[in-house]
C-alpha cells in the first residue's frame, strides 16, 4: 500500500507524536510532534522535520545547531496514531546538549540525573 | 528532588505520552498515555498501568492477556511532557500479537509489514 500521511490518525490539532530512536544503539533520543506536511518534508529531504507547537512552525531538527537527524526509516504503529523514526543523530538530540532528552530517572522516589551534557 | 507526578506537564486532558522500551534490547514496544494516578499506580505496583483514552479507565497492561510490562525504570524528559518507561515485557506488547506496535515501515513510499505475530 502506498503510504499517505493523510491516512494517519492525527489529534484535534492535526499532530501525531513521533519518537526518534538512534539506529544501531536503539537509544530513544526524544519525542516531538509532526503534522502531515512535516512528515512529507521529512520523507522528501531525508532529514527529520517536526512541527513546533510553541512556535507554530516547521522545526527542521538541527537547522541552527547542526545537530541534524538523518532519517533512516519511518515506522507507523498499529493504531496509526504514533510514529517511530529510526534516525542517525549528529551530536546531542536534546537542547540541554545531552545525547537524549530522557536523562532524569526516578529511583526510590527521587529524581536522579543520569546523563551529562556532551562536551 | 522527590518525584511528584503533579509536577509533570500534562495535556489539557490531564495526559502525558509514555514510551515503553524493552530493557536490554532497546526495542521500542509501544506508546500509550498516562495520567497522574496511573503513574502512581505504576510506581506503587511495579507493573505499568496506562490510562485508556477509549475506555476512560485505567489500563493495567496485560491484566487480561497476561502480557504484562514490569517496570524497570521510569524516566522523564527535559520538558517534563513525555515519559520513557524501561520495562520487561512478557510476550507481545501489541494487540496484534506482535512484539511491538511499530511493525509497519515506509520504504520507497510503500507501507511494508516487517514483523509477524508471535506464535
Amino acid at each position: 500500500m502506498r503510504f499517505d500521511p493523510s491516512n494517519l490518525k492525527f489529534d484535534n490539532k492535526g499532530l501525531i507524536p513521533a519518537i526518534a530512536q538512534q539506529e544501531g544503539t536503539g537509544e530513544v533520543l526524544m519525542m516531538a510532534w509532526m503534522n502531515a506536511a512535516s512528515i512529507e518534508k521529512t520523507l522528501e529531504t531525508g532529514h527529520v522535520t517536526y512541527w513546533s507547537r510553541s512556535r507554530q512552525s516547521f522545526w527542521a531538527k538541527g537547522e541552527s545547531s547542526g545537530h541534524v537527524q538523518k532519517l533512516v526509516e519511518l515506522r507507523v504503529d498499529c493504531d496509526r496514531d504514533c510514529l517511530l523514526l529510526i534516525v542517525d543523530q549528529t551530536g546531542p538530540a536534546c537542547h540541554t546538549n545531552r545525547r537524549n532528552c530522557f536523562y532524569t530517572a526516578v529511583r526510590d522516589g527521587e529524581e536522579v540525573v543520569i546523563a551529562d551534557p556532551m562536551v
